[in-house]
């Protein structure tokens, strides 16, 4: 099947030199305009004006099934149908959502996942067949290759977790009926994510979808006498409860455990992380990092935990993905606080439900640009992972070096305005140079990136010379970006061939402002290309 | 000073058969449709959408004062300030915030508090500078006077707690400023009631303000290096923190015990309400209810919870305004939750602070008609007062029989949707019978009333056919409305003599969507009347 996209629209070259389109599935989009851009005039959102005497006295909103619900929510053609992703790989509720809709007859929906996973391939299915016309979340695997190769009939739009949120306040993207999956919940809607057997931690994905959605629904596999304790998602924002056997997987809902890297050169590069941290002075009384759950972050809070430990250092909060070795910071008195954004694993999960230290926060808290604010910009330091860099600091976080689409943003972009981020990654992988002349897919600028930390050294932006002062007597392995770079393609034999793409647009990567900051461009089917 | 109020507008008879203005404050004014009426199509407000570009990346948005802060707010004539009563008598914020104002040199605000109180006395003197136009919010003591009288250059307009949230999230009334005295807070503006020298619990009246108002200010005497722990106000919404040695006088913030009536007669009807729940099978497992901090609600408590504890039965929630006595019901294990709209005595600032099941809850929550549903339809049984009440259990809370405004609607409106609302009232006042044939002010139509319990007697409304059925085994004294009404009568040598008022309104009264369900009208002054 081929693409079937709208008309052809022009192309602008962004602020940072990037092509990206002026329409993206048929609404003006804002060409990136650099970090701090103005927001736009307006108003947020106002969702429709309801009454309680439409909703019914005695608090039950209970409804047969998914498909009563989204009948009762006036489903329609080209709808925006949004979904969470705190069960992750173990979701049952976003595909069975969308199949309901199917089986009404709903076709040329726009699917809004907060992100997606191997778990929802069957939505190729139903892109092939007409319901749903495209996805605007992360795409990874059959549904990242789906988009890459051009089959999908619409672009596909990443958002950051906080632009997300921006889009949904601003009203970029109208959702008519958001399905919250809910671990816990009672008959009037109000919902958690800490407690029942498909516990998944917090729910702060869903709760822009809650307050802005014109529709709520709320699924779930443990009800509650009303009220439901704590409550996340608010049942004053909830059209209908529908009760399922089973909201997802509990095993791959949320990890037993998750494991450090035992890579020697990835446990080098958290143990310069965390010695980055310290010596530059970071690592202090009263100082907040975040770090998120792959093997290197894990590697690096076990490093910093025990230099912490070592100078009598505590931290007044850390910030997750959180997984049991921030757990264990907060139960050893290392930390005042977790702010936790996702819940990654069962000691994660058990935290949050029992401990009043360990909060669940949300995009909104956290992320979201067009707020007064933002916890993001008052973390000390950050820990995160990236697929290309390039001399300039600028990352890639989407696609490969092949130029397939095959990651979401998720809280990266947002994570950038932390007070000093730093990227941790090998220097090559498959013997591919991790760093470039330029990235295939922009997705975080430059200049707010303050250093680079591989096995073969430690790269600092140079527009942060405090931080290169701060680091002159470290015995770190400080070294120009250039020199990495150029160390690693003699050892693999030069830089990687730039992939060979059409010039097609098959997704558009927004920045945290809602503006478009680059744009992925089709890949050719192998068939295709011999 | 006489009354200075815009040009008379039409008046319209409501659906309850009262004249109200078509127009208040300039501003078009629906009149009251009857219970359940629909809410009116469109949005909800939305807020200008902000950047965080805009504001301090380490999160300290303190500035020196609150001159500093309204300034940068962009203060100017005829703007909307809104503040919340928390604080009740010993709040100093209000009026500082508004001589803040006038020292600025603003004129025609509107002060659109969630409740006034005596301490704020010293409006009068804005109001008369010219500095205050009116007021929006309950009105008491001297302001009530001074409104009554005619003396507000703008129409008093009263909400119920729910009402004053609807009104804002639907753009009724446009907050300009919002200024939120918090017992504790953090640079960035989290903000919390429950801890702190001021504390006074939950902060829930100020939560519509920090949401939908455009500028926020949060003014705190006890400021936490971020984050503030719980945060019930988010930072994400405000704009300035302001440092202040003190926001209150704790000892009128809340008092250190509430008193349960000594009265004989009043102990009498606190004992027939208790009697009433559950000889009509209200007071049964898993049930709710709400009861206040006047003496008769509490003594209700107490003979209920002696009921519950002789029948073995256990609540699911109760509802404050939470006192001691509450407290006691969750520390007995007599309820799972308290679900607190307002916190009223140290013993409650004490359990919502460390007790998780002692929740904070907003009149969002708990009250907002134009939400999806409320708490306030799932609360079994909510136990109120009143001023007046007539043969077809009309109530008024507002004014006196005199006609003069002398109390805030609170929460009794929206509590009205309970499935059983008993007014609890002795039978007359200062031998003033309570009982008339048509009630001075209109606050809640008698069809949301349920009961009528007085010393001679309990009312059951006759739409209540199932009540009575289920009360006929009771040994409670019950009566026709009329029976009472006349015995009273007899009593005290006739009916009260009507109030003689003036036909210049100047007040009115909303029902909880909006419309107007009646007028208050200007009482001459004791010189006028000679």
């Amino acid at each position: 099947m081929s693409a079937n996209r709208e008309d052809r629209v022009d192309f602008v070259v962004n602020a940072a030199g990037r092509r990206v389109p002026t329409i993206v599935n048929g609404q003006p989009a804002r060409p990136y305009a650099g970090v701090g851009a103005p927001a736009p005039d307006g108003p947020k959102h106002g969702p429709p004006i309801r009454s309680a005497a439409d909703y019914p006295e005695n608090g039950d909103k209970r409804v047969p099934d998914l498909k009563t619900a989204l009948e009762r929510c006036g489903l329609r053609d080209g709808m925006t149908i949004s979904t969470h992703h705190h069960l992750r790989n173990g979701d049952r509720i976003a595909v069975a959502a969308l199949q309901a809709a199917a089986e009404l007859g709903a076709r040329d929906l726009r699917w809004l996942p907060s992100a997606s996973f191997p778990c929802h391939e069957p939505v190729v299915d139903l892109m092939e067949s007409g319901v749903v016309h495209h996805i605007e979340g992360s795409m990874n695997g059959p549904l990242g290759a789906y988009c890459s190769h051009g089959h999908m009939r619409g672009l596909g739009v990443l958002r950051s977790h906080g632009g997300r949120w921006q889009a949904i306040q601003d009203g970029e993207v109208h959702v008519d009926i958001a399905v919250i999956a809910a671990p816990t919940a009672d008959p009037f809607g109000n919902a958690d994510g800490s407690h029942g057997p498909s516990a998944c931690g917090s729910l702060g994905f869903a709760l822009a979808d809650s307050i802005y959605a014109d529709h709520v629904i709320v699924v779930t596999d443990n009800t509650v006498p009303f009220p439901c304790v704590p409550w996340q998602i608010q049942g004053n924002n909830v059209d209908f409860v529908v009760e399922v056997d089973s909201i997802g997987d509990p095993a791959k809902i949320v990890s037993g455990t998750t494991r450090i890297t035992r890579s020697p050169d990835r446990l080098l590069i958290a143990e310069y992380v965390a010695r980055f941290l310290r010596d530059a002075g970071i690592m202090r009384d009263g100082f907040s990092f975040q770090a998120g759950a792959g093997g290197i972050a894990l590697a690096f809070v076990g490093y910093i935990r025990q230099m912490m430990i070592d100078a009598g250092v505590k931290a007044r909060f850390v910030r997750g993905g959180s997984t049991s070795y921030l757990v264990d910071l907060l139960n050893e008195g290392l930390t005042d606080y977790i702010l936790d954004g996702q819940t990654f694993d069962l000691a994660g999960v058990r935290s949050i439900g029992e401990d009043s230290r360990h909060l669940p926060t949300s995009p909104f808290t956290s992320y979201n640009y067009h707020g007064k604010g933002n916890f993001a910009s008052m973390v000390d330091a950050v820990v995160l992972g990236a697929t290309e860099v390039d001399v300039n600091f600028n990352a890639n976080v989407v696609t490969h070096s092949d130029g397939m689409l095959l990651h979401g943003i998720g809280g990266w972009q947002n994570c950038l305005f932390s007070r000093c981020t730093i990227l941790a990654l090998p220097s090559f992988r498959d013997r591919i140079p991790v760093i470039l002349d330029e990235v295939t897919t922009l997705t975080g600028p430059g200049e707010r990136v303050d250093g680079i930390v591989t096995e073969r050294g430690v790269a600092v932006n140079p527009r942060r010379t405090d931080l290169l002062e701060a680091l002159e007597a470290s015995d770190l392995p400080i070294r120009p970006i250039e020199e990495i770079k150029a160390e690693v393609e003699l050892l693999v034999g030069g830089p990687p061939a730039k992939p060979r793409l059409e010039d097609e647009p098959v997704a558009v990567i927004k920045w945290v402002d809602g503006t478009v900051i680059d744009t992925v461009w089709k890949v050719p089917q192998p068939t295709e290309s011999g």
